[in-house]
């Protein structure tokens, strides 16, 4: 089937994608607090209809967390499977937003035109690409190039609970050829990539409880222990002073980089002054002993995502806190065992407990890395495909994020995933005023026409 | 005049009294927060009113801040001056009171009748004792025993910024023989107390800032600066292992106790197991090589009273903050000058910061330490009302907690204070759930007409 009529209508039609895009963003589907689980719902509800509108069999089906959203349409060619999630990150501080998160709009910046509000470049407008793509397809030709199932779900940002359970009591209907994911970014912003090593993830929460109330630290200070200092003591040798993780044997299954990958890497030329300058900083933090590429995309790490205790509103409060919380993640790579790194982690902080402290510990999600087999032709197709959309040659790359699902598809499944996206380095998501650009999103589903043409 | 008529009067009001110290219960004048200020002149207002109805002529003085309170009333004999303080602390975390921390109740426990709300004992039901005791002087006798002023003020728990201009400004009008203050407890729940050393305050607030903005620690985790790490590797060092203040020169000007200090404290036979033991300790933390007592009453701290940066909601966000804050307060000892202890910790976290990271810092208060002058006749004289009254030897002591307005009336009114309070252990101040046994308000109240008696 003719690819540039498709292509051309994209192009026609790339306010009415904006459109439909926008409708989906202005839905906050913040998946990790309880309080917007009807929104996850309704962003659910929205992408069924929108399926439904050039022809998919889509359907919300109901798990114990946020619904998925299944789509299947027919076509004669190979089984493609798309996956996408509709839920967002939170999205305080509120007040760094230049405006409402859930009010998007087009703007203009000195980098050219980008939608700007929470969603759209993670992963609500990366989604609508693919989605956009073979609605432009069927409009033009009637079918689609070959036969596609699209799965969606809402529990992305939030440790993904329903999705294992989901994937295994669907396995027939959902196994496919090739398992297409869109959620990560362009090397240096501007290389059209396919992410072939996802680092896995490892949340946990603790709290440190020293007396049984909040104290007055006039009346008990320098006698009662403080469950803040505690706290920060252990959180505080969790590096050691060369950026290394100190927790017992957390580098045990932490395979050198190949010979080969590294020197392609090296062949990238990554620019980690401009990576860093961008957000005001000037040194690779981390380990001394990796190159900065190397540290994103192939080393392990541990970060505290979130720490509070005692008081932290105007002014000054001398409490001597009952309690004291912290969210640690931990990145992991090749076969480090997220299960046996928690286990290793929960029984350090239990060893540095000082007397009469005790801890508790709440689980966040654990994914394991992964690495994708890309010798099936589909995977230079596809290169080729994204080399001429953007006129730069694609390749093939880590990433430092974690995408579980990518380990799912190949082990509940046995499908390859392929991980491609249109993201940025600026696009802040997870942040105040993340944005995804224009650019991306119009030659993001121009991209996915080609890849369609390609793989068929 | 006579003592037992007044007494039999306050045991007859002593509902009466009640009630008019739950009305100022019920105003929430909480000063650290802005959002409160006009309630903390409606507390001002309600004592202006409280005062004037026994005669008291008594105004409200505005300041940069919260206002003061000052009254009047003549009599025969010496002029005493008594201070209070009508602001009260935070209720947060609201969800840990048993009921609204401002709609006071009597409630039955096993260790009988307490008045549960904030600002019970802390500081509304102890200023209250002393003005009950006042208007049932002057409605038994029709005339009080001696002159007094009043003088309240509403900005004790945010560091009392406007106390000592106005001080200063209003020297001849607040000069008296003694200075009367109710804001401290009983030894053990059980001493009559006044208490002849206090130590200083230092407040400091920190913010640490690593990159320009929150950043997604899949992206950046590993290379990026972390300033909740930053922060934890700083207050981690502000201790040493055996509970030292690490700031260089801290301990410089902390005195070793006078030896028969020493042995006086030594008899009253603290029992630190049980004063831990109320809540859920066990083991004294901080200096090992000084008694508990000590500790508390003669030895200078550290606190860490709230840390907060990053994700700090429900679920899990893998943020990498931007920014990273602290609230740490110091007690201070002897001659312990706070600007040079203020001074010395900012450099300290200054040399302690890592490339690319910056700190600013907020000031929160800064008093030094002050040392009683006991010699007056007048002080056995009530050491003496308060033995009558408690059936217990009345007792001087040493206190943990800060009140600056001691040193204050001693360096700009050259006017000695007399702090006596009976405020107890459990009492949870600063705390959800404070409470004042209403043992301590009845017989608060019957104390200082005692001392009334003995000073006149």
């Amino acid at each position: 089937m003719n690819l540039d009529a498709v292509l051309n209508r994209i192009d026609a039609d790339l306010q009415r994608s904006t459109d439909r895009l926008f409708e989906l963003l202005r839905i906050p589907s913040i998946s990790t607090d309880p309080e917007y689980a009807v929104q996850c719902g309704t962003a659910a509800n929205w992408l069924v209809d929108n399926l439904k509108s050039f022809g998919v069999e889509a359907e919300k089906r109901q798990t114990q967390g946020h619904p998925m959203v299944v789509g299947h349409i027919d076509g004669n060619g190979p089984h493609l499977l798309f996956y996408g999630h509709y839920d967002v990150q939170p999205v305080d501080p509120l007040n760094l937003w230049d405006r409402d998160p859930f009010l998007p709009e087009i703007q203009d910046t000195n980098k050219g035109k980008v939608i700007r509000g929470r969603g759209s470049s993670d992963d609500k407008g990366q989604l609508m690409t693919f989605v956009e793509a073979c609605r432009a397809w069927k409009t033009e030709h009637g079918v689609l190039p070959c036969r596609i199932t699209f799965f969606f779900e809402g529990e992305e940002e939030s440790g993904s609970p329903s999705l294992v359970p989901f994937m295994k009591n669907n396995a027939k209907e959902l196994k496919a050829d090739l398992a297409l994911i869109c959620d990560t970014g362009m090397f240096e912003s501007r290389v059209p990539t396919i992410v072939t090593m996802l680092r896995g993830l490892l949340g946990e929460e603790l709290t440190i409880t020293g007396p049984d109330i909040d104290l007055h630290s006039g009346m008990y200070g320098g006698i009662a222990i403080n469950p803040i200092r505690v706290l920060t003591k252990i959180l505080a040798k969790l590096h050691d002073h060369n950026g290394k993780v100190t927790i017992p044997n957390f580098y045990n299954s932490v395979p050198e980089l190949p010979t080969n990958i590294r020197q392609q890497w090296q062949s990238l030329a990554f620019n980690h002054q401009k990576f860093l300058g961008d957000v005001g900083l000037s040194v690779p933090a981390g380990e001394q002993d990796h190159t900065p590429l190397e540290t994103i995309w192939s080393r392990p790490t541990c970060e505290i995502n979130g720490i509070w205790g005692g008081y932290i509103g105007d002014g000054f409060k001398t409490v001597l806190p009952s309690k004291a919380h912290a969210k640690v993640s931990f990145r992991l790579i090749g076969d480090q065992d997220p299960h046996e790194i928690r286990r290793n982690f929960r029984a350090m902080v239990e060893a540095a407990l000082p007397e009469d402290c005790s801890v508790t510990f709440k689980e966040h999600g654990a994914s394991k890395a992964s690495i994708t087999e890309t010798s099936s032709p589909a995977f230079e197709a596809a290169r080729n495909a994204l080399t001429e959309e953007w006129g730069v040659s694609g390749t093939y790359s880590g990433c430092g994020g974690s995408i579980p699902i990518a380990g799912h598809f190949q082990n509940i499944l046995q499908t390859t995933p392929m991980l491609i996206g249109f993201g940025k380095d600026d696009d802040k998501i997870h942040s105040p005023n993340e944005k995804y650009d224009l650019t991306s999103f119009h030659k993001g589903i121009r991209s996915w026409a080609r890849i369609l043409h390609a793989l068929t």
